[in-house]
């Protein structure tokens, strides 16, 4: 168990089996459980191993030291054409566990092998951390800095094959939140959306209110609603890559739209300018326009300098992606 | 029939009959009827009682003035911290019936009592007025006294066994309103709220326009909905016991929400303070935590000067005790 | 095909039939066809007339030019005691189609004969143009006036025996658009109302960005969405006489709340003033009011300068005109 103190100690089985925690409705898996900031010891064991124990004294050793030490954690700065910052972070302080810890580190460390490569209009920043004292430990000593992280994702549980869920922000209402939440609903697979709550991971810290900061965090299955979270069979089978995959292409779909959400002005706001003209229009033969000649209609409308690319695919039902290639489309012919 | 002017005459049963109102499907009982502001005489009796006269001639006397006289009203004042006041309003003007008149001084009489022996924040008036008349009296004289009424409710028709019913004031999102919603919501009895209209008990003067106050109204049974409604049948044995206390309960309860509804800060708002340390923190013994702990978590992290308490409770979904009592424990250990 | 360029010339059967656009499953209607902005030529036929055709050649002509002409618009302008105007635009540019097309402008003339000789609060100013280019013309020359237009309507396809449709303005929640939701749900008739887009009839020219007026859209089956849409069965027999009495007695209701939406004073707002005394209340017998001194009653009430008749029937959930009835007999009573 983690956090115990040294022990060395011969026990009888009686004794013994009162310190070691066991899952008897999994009798094959271990449970992982701790006990932050209480000097108990104990161990965490199969319910098979236990139960095939025979009596007799057994020889107890646990190898700890409690004492001062230092904490490490992983940061990954990616500077781009501005200071403010996208804020990613993940927990790396029990990498056992798969889904639980070790798919938000994959996702993460993908998600900058794929942003390194690019121009980036924001800084980007990777955490990996110990859960809680991690967040806290870099807050502490990053006050400042903080103040300039204007999107960010915890990310954690995103690798098993369960449906998306995002937990909002304390913001409640932040862009991140919106742009999680427009790409989910454009993604196809299952998601819902939650509302926040002060506990959880990370995104409590960097929520708390001297910070409130606009972090939600991504996952699939919730933590601690699946049998195999915090258990030995949160492993690598318990991981799909398929998953994961998805995962990632989610992380980058929101931050494409981190990167793109801006305000254009229609450069001919006094009625519709003539876009067959200028090769940009293309009925559908009937009396309709084609989706991408719809969506061109949609940003030279609500182009007034007020309404950002989000704003107009939510308003328009269409992808944020559909709004930005419009918006390319029309900017390349001038109107915008 | 109230209001009617004296008469002393002799009538042929037929002529007696078109004076005397009678509720053909409810032969037992006796109708309550007015003609106030329209001098015409008459009776009310049972069904049954008139269809026994036999033919003849009948004396009839009412012995009543319509003359000036004086408008009796009771005021209970309790003062209290501030000099912002709490009105309860109830009607007095035919205490012979139950639930439609006297419930509501019933229930008043026992808050005020309740009120009485405790330190409070607001100063609170309760008034035994005639309806409509007595309500246009005390506000013609005391509208400057007006101003200071911070949250009302009028109380009527709250002993009967029906659930509860609260119609909300003219400004419709009151602070009075939110909080009757919110204590009816986790009150366990079912409730439904009602939007506000011109017309009804003595909130429509408190909430004509030019006073405008937060006052709304709370029922069981809506007036006039219920068939015993203005009949002798709406007499002692149809105000229930354990009805009226449970009223009593419910309005101590919003009283208890309007003493205690304030903002606090929270003293460590960067990052989450460890609570454990301090006796704070109970987890249960999984990877969650305690609704108790679980509320301090909510107090602190949107304890920012902004939220009030019940602000808290609302977006949490803890009932408001629950909320007030975490707020209690993190003063005691600085927190807040 | 409208927009064909000029064309002489013999053609084989299967060369002619390249040519003719016809409606295979519904072979006696002939479609109504265009080819703006790009100089093809073709003829529209029904599907049965091109069947019965012999093989052979065919003479061909089309006795067009596409040349610089004039654009020929009708504007009707009837002053009234504001020079801030309401509009009404319908599409003139295809008179042979009827719901789409003929149907706008014959309610819209109804319309103008029925308002020239009433005392008018708005100057209100009728277009019958070509669709687009029509509404960019008038646009393009009056960009200074077209500031004073504080409500607009777009009529179009309002003469089939279809439900009723509203569009909103880009505006959304514009007072023309609350105006056509109330009308509407009080009208009787089913009733959709739906979200502006920028694809449509002539609101897209009044909603472009750079104008943003207050215009929706009125019709009856939408546009593109019936058969007989662009075809010659959209013709005097798709027409209902008693739609389009019904869709003008739509129009003047919504001209009667733009003209008489206004907000008023209550002149005794500290309580309720009597009403009886004044001949302005009638109780039901029981222990209710008629609707017509509810009318009255929410009007005193909400009449506090801030809240217009428009939103106290909204909030009242009474039709405008019993609204506007109770403030007419408040007024006349002195109360308002």
């Amino acid at each position: 168990m983690n956090y115990s103190p040294p022990v060395r100690a011969t026990l009888r089985l009686e004794e013994l089996k009162s310190r070691v925690f066991t899952l008897p409705e999994h009798p094959d898996w271990i449970p992982y459980r701790t006990s932050y900031y209480e000097p108990r010891w104990g161990f965490c064991a199969s319910h098979r191993q236990m139960a095939d124990l025979v009596d007799g004294d057994y020889e107890v050793c646990i190898d700890s030291a409690l004492e001062d030490g230092h904490l490490v954690y992983g940061e990954c700065f990616l500077p781009g054409d501005s200071t403010d910052e996208v804020l990613v972070s993940c927990h790396a302080c029990h990498p056992s566990l798969g889904n639980d810890n070790l798919s938000g580190v994959t996702v993460a460390v993908r998600l900058a092998q794929h942003l390194v490569a690019k121009r980036r209009r924001y800084s980007y920043r990777f955490l990996f951390i110990p859960g809680t004292i991690g967040a806290i430990t870099w807050l502490a000593r990053n006050r400042e800095r903080a103040a300039r992280i204007r999107h960010g994702l915890v990310l954690t549980c995103i690798g098993d094959a369960g449906g998306f869920h995002y937990k909002k922000s304390r913001q409640d209402n932040a862009e991140i939140d919106r742009i999680a939440a427009h790409v989910l609903q454009h993604h196809g697979e299952p998601a819902e959306i939650l509302e926040f709550s002060p506990y959880g991971y990370d995104e409590r810290q960097y929520c708390s209110p001297g910070f409130n900061l606009p972090v939600g965090c991504l996952m699939r299955s919730v933590w601690g609603r699946f049998p195999e979270y915090h258990t030995s069979a949160d492993n690598l089978d318990f991981l799909k890559p398929l998953s994961l995959a998805e995962s990632l292409r989610v992380c980058a779909s929101i931050v494409d739209v981190i990167e793109n959400n801006r305000r254009y002005y229609n450069q001919k706001p006094y009625c519709e300018p003539q876009l067959g003209r200028r090769g940009l229009y293309r009925s559908t033969g009937g009396d309709g326009v084609e989706g991408e000649t719809f969506a061109r209609l949609w940003v030279l409308n609500l182009s007034d300098g007020k309404h950002s690319l989000l704003d107009i695919a939510e308003r328009s039902g269409f992808p944020f992606s559909a709004i930005q290639d419009a918006a390319e489309c029309l900017m390349e012919g001038g109107l915008l």
